[in-house]
């Protein structure tokens, strides 16, 4: 089974939490962001699925994953099924509802990060709403970020096996995710993460033991990842980190 | 077995999308919310579970719901829980897995709709962001409404099982959920909703389909039943509503 995933080219956005799903586990894919338009790649094959009439179930939003004729979209929805088959999820049904939770509530946060450079409308540019952006990102770094930090923290701290893991013994797609945005964090906000990460070691021993994991190395150190930018999620504005 | 679910009193809020699924199905459950403090129900019986130290798989928030010893999170994480079990959600996995995905892109859809009245700062009063508030509801109104309802409207024109629901020939979780958003723009943007709503006449059929149902009928006549009001997830400020 090759899984195809569709979407944004020249950004990691949230495409990346499924491509980290899919690396870590050594799963065959094709990003087709990364395929030349000429080879049938790239937004014209994505947009297809968005925007043609005959898709019988189609996606609201990039990413979505191919998987034989079946379209799944929603990010999270896409690691609940890979989850499973790609053994990135706990076995048990409770074990795969709180993973679940975890990886929505990491999806909320993901918004809330985005919004602080796009509190006013995410088809405006930046230049079009600085002010707010200001208001919103002190609101964040001083009430938000301290909120879903320490609950990331206090989940990695009741877990049972003791760490480094969010669930049980064994590396989920919700670690991948999390580390990613810990990465994020430290592009967008070099000062205020810096601080904030201080008093979270386990958050911080998460994401250096997933990123230490051998087939996450040769992801990172492949063409595969591309870098962070200001066209994404997590955006570097020294304005809005302070 | 009895469900017991934990949210705010006084609104209806995210715990709505779970009540309705509760009751359309004529399942068991005690709503905390409704439960007086004295008799060990209302906000300090929810924040022990949010707060206390031994909770070892902690929400992040309300609405959860408690199942036997189990916790469970995260609105549309809920609703994938009772889906099967209430018999409001597909027994094939990708007929599941899809109606999950609608009620992702519900709740991302809410987060947008609250947004408008608070752009800056969730733990900000209105007050004290009205400015951004019209901003943001201006560009809500004219981009991301009708982004949202056009989506949903194709979604049902696309259904093979040719209506009223959104998914197949049965009744889900997801459009319990849609049938209560169209309600809340109704509430919140009286003049922009039914303007947008006017070109979507299967999102208005689907609505009035949910609330016929006898036992939404029933709900919506009881006590059980907050009204919409300006506390909530969708609220009513004439400014914003052009």
């Amino acid at each position: 089974m090759t899984y195809v995933l569709y979407y944004w080219p020249g950004i990691q956005g949230r495409g990346e939490y499924v491509r980290l799903a899919l690396e870590a586990a050594g799963a065959k894919y094709v990003d087709v962001a990364l395929v030349p338009e000429e080879e049938g790649g790239g937004v014209p094959a994505m947009a297809r699925y968005l925007e043609s009439d005959d898709v019988q179930r189609p996606p609201f939003a990039p990413p979505f994953l191919k998987v034989g004729r079946q379209l799944i979209g929603q990010t999270a929805n896409i690691l609940l099924y890979l989850g499973g088959r790609l053994g990135l999820a706990p076995r048990d049904e409770a074990g795969r509802l709180w993973t679940h939770q975890l990886q929505l509530t990491i999806a909320d946060f993901i918004v809330e990060i985005h919004d602080t450079h796009h509190p006013i409308g995410s088809g405006l540019y930046y230049s079009e709403q600085k002010r707010e952006a200001r208001r919103r990102a002190r609101d964040f770094l001083a009430a938000r970020l301290p909120k879903f930090l320490g609950y990331f923290e206090r989940v990695l701290e009741r877990n049972p096996a003791g760490g480094p893991w969010l669930v049980g013994t064994q590396l989920t797609y919700a670690d991948l995710s999390l580390a990613q945005v810990v990465a994020g964090l430290r592009y967008a906000f070099p000062v205020a993460s810096r601080s904030a990460l201080r008093a979270h070691p386990r958050l911080r021993a998460l994401h250096d033991a997933v990123f230490a994991r051998p087939r996450i190395k040769r992801y990172m150190a492949s063409k595969r990842r591309l870098p962070f930018n200001n066209h994404d999620l997590f955006r570097r504005y020294r304005e809005l980190d302070a």
